[in-house]
């Protein structure tokens, strides 16, 4: 079994290369980005402008191919890949939480974005706090180093 | 450009039929599941154990094809399809915050499943509050719908 997906636009963000973006946006949450949905998916965004956050899909930029363990950017420790939020996964998609600053037309300005600019674009959701936030989980192997 | 994912496993839920699963699983936060992660994908779940939520990334169901408006669950009026969760989305990809119950080998035990049963499970990331949690989130058209 295959699935095929098409990107249904682009971010824009001030990353050019992978050292520069932060682990996760919400830890650079005033970097700011620009979500460019292809004019055929526009309808689509209708609704949107009453969520102050969303959740993007993306297409994960990885040069070296997928890995089942990897060197997270925290810590020195080889961690499984579906433990860690490493871009080299066996289906490379990417998810952040962003804020949703302005929608214009097929553009949306967010942010908290941590992407690579130009990633293509696979999916937007609302994000709902009583379906997503969970303030109170732990963070696993994560929790000493969020500490640090 | 076309992107290519394979299945890295199955999820099992309790839900045989679409009209029987709930609009979120958090609604149903008691409902159990089981993730099976196909055995050449299992050394990726090393350090997940310690993690108290994942987020699971599927390939949605959907007969009719997508759509760019469709009628959610919630509510009598058509909204843009990335400001709901509906299935029938450009690129079909389901997000679930779960509970992660147990780990036994290839398999975890979750609960707060929404999916349909024999869903094809694409990606498990670690759900970390640092960046994943916003309870002060405004969501947006659904705020109504979810107070009544």
């Amino acid at each position: 079994m295959e699935i095929k997906l098409k990107p249904i636009g682009v971010i824009h963000t001030p990353y050019k290369d992978l050292n520069e973006a932060p682990i996760q946006g919400r830890l650079k949450s005033q970097v700011k980005g620009t979500v460019e949905v292809y004019p055929e998916f526009s309808e689509g965004l209708k609704d949107l402008e009453r969520f102050s956050h969303i959740i993007l899909l993306y297409h994960f930029h990885c040069s070296g191919g997928p890995k089942l363990v990897a060197k997270p950017y925290l810590g020195k420790e080889k961690r499984g890949i579906f433990a860690i939020r490493h871009p080299c996964r066996p289906n490379p998609i990417g998810l952040t939480v962003v804020q949703l600053l302005k929608k214009s037309g097929n553009k949306l300005e967010v942010s908290g974005v941590d992407m690579l600019d130009k990633t293509p674009l696979l999916d937007i959701k609302p994000y709902v706090p009583k379906f997503d936030a969970v303030p109170e989980a732990s963070s696993g192997w994560l929790q000493d180093k969020l500490d640090e």
